[in-house]
């Protein structure tokens, strides 16, 4: 995402918490804050993507070496990464309180549509921050979409991956029939295509589901994440949510079989054996 | 199927369990039999599309008035319906012996596709008996997979209907997260769309979501009658299937909570009251 700002024109200063990613950007003569409050100071826009709410409240929130410490009044904040609706919320009354205006933005989309720059961000805040934001949304993404107030985008992205999730059961749980009758996986996945059992994951899944190789575009310990945010997310709305309680448990499991790291698509492993017909009973 | 059958010029004698649908068949002047059996005896393909395993048996295995009765050798028999793999076998091997040819070619899509002649057919039999229907297929349907041996055409729609089951289970986790938290179900539906939490349900369905209105084009009572097939196919096989067995217990819920006339989209209204904010306290 720096990058892609980078290239289209943006000055920018650059943070992170672990040092390996900024060697890149040093050689390019980018520069390099020391802390988020270093790289907040003289920031007209301050843009953060993260891995969980720990991560984004110390970052941005955090008293001595936040953001939230140095930011300047008329600054846009815009967080990228996937964390709670509440977080979000807090966090945006405290830099409205510094007179600063705060989006959440988290994306569709994984590494590789950041890197080629067609992400999908879902924008929650005011109208008019979002408006502000715009350009850099397309800089980095091919769509910005406002979809409410404060915390809406984060609401939106829970929801999403709630989806994308229970799609993923959807996908491993066909493919367990049908392989386990020994038929053709491939076949099944061109059967489906097009109609109401077709879904998002069987088809950008296809290649790692086929060949059993699940090199991570999206980790399953991130979705274990953002399940229990979504999970947390429908307590709080009272809504009760019996697929997402499965599959978070579901992936829970997964990530104890040691498929953390793996692709979201990798849940299929829990199915057990899964090329040829067999009674199950082994 | 028949009236497509018929508008492409093909010879049929037709018969149905209850006689309404057959009035409009009288009067086109084609000959309507008085029982499978008699239906049987002269035709070259006999074709059915039945609700259930006890009603496919009945009207091909009946001993005394099923098509198996009177079949002759070299007969093709191709059974739509969606049933359980096991049955198909069972009347493939009875037809065989009888010299007939039986395929399992249940179907993609649902009432409006098959009026407007657009199915898919997943083909389970001998190749030769394969090649021999195509024709039909393409009658009545625009396009004919062949996909193993007997059973196998069950097999893929099972597994294909559970799929979508949980296609429309993310559907309505989703849509309750977004309605619930006061956000707008259609622009969530533009949001997802073209990524890993799209779905085929989230597509096909998406009027009937947003006007809360769900008449039946697949009833949630036959997807219930699906699952349960898929179900025991599990337990057959020896694959554990937590999502299927939760996704059928839901639209047991549903049925029992009257929907079971509804389409399978109206898995929603088991989710409560989908309008605006609420703490679900109520």
């Amino acid at each position: 995402m720096a990058k892609n700002l980078l290239a289209k024109g943006y000055a920018l200063t650059v943070y992170n918490r672990s040092s390996k990613p900024l060697a890149w950007f040093r050689e390019q003569g980018v520069e390099v804050a020391s802390s988020p409050a270093e790289g907040a100071k003289e920031a007209d826009v301050i843009v953060t993507m993260l891995s969980d709410d720990a991560a984004v409240d110390a970052v941005l929130g955090g008293e001595d070496e936040g953001c939230l410490a140095t930011v300047r009044p008329g600054t846009l904040v815009i967080d990228s990464s996937t964390v709670s609706p509440e977080l979000v919320r807090a966090l945006s009354r405290k830099f409205a309180a510094r007179g600063a205006i705060m989006l959440d933005a988290p994306v569709t989309g994984s590494a590789p549509q950041a890197r080629d720059g067609i992400l999908t961000f879902m924008v929650g805040g005011p109208e008019e921050g979002f408006l502000r934001a715009r350009p850099l949304f397309l800089a980095m993404g091919r769509n910005a979409l406002h979809v409410g107030p404060s915390g809406a985008g984060s609401t939106v992205k829970l929801a999403n991956n709630t989806m994308a999730a229970l799609n993923m059961l959807a996908v491993a749980e066909g493919l367990s029939i049908v392989q386990r009758s020994g038929l053709d996986p491939e076949q099944f996945l061109d059967v489906i295509a097009g109609g109401g059992a077709n879904n998002g994951m069987a088809v950008s899944k296809r290649e790692k589901l086929l060949t059993g190789r699940f090199p991570p575009d999206f980790a399953a310990r991130l979705m274990v994440k953002d399940l229990r945010l979504a999970t947390n997310l429908s307590w709080e709305l009272g809504v009760p949510l019996p697929g997402l309680a499965l599959v978070a448990s579901l992936y829970q499991m997964a990530c104890q079989m040691g498929e953390g790291d793996s692709d979201v698509a990798g849940l299929l492993k829990i199915y057990g054996k899964l090329s040829g017909s067999g009674t199950g009973e082994a």
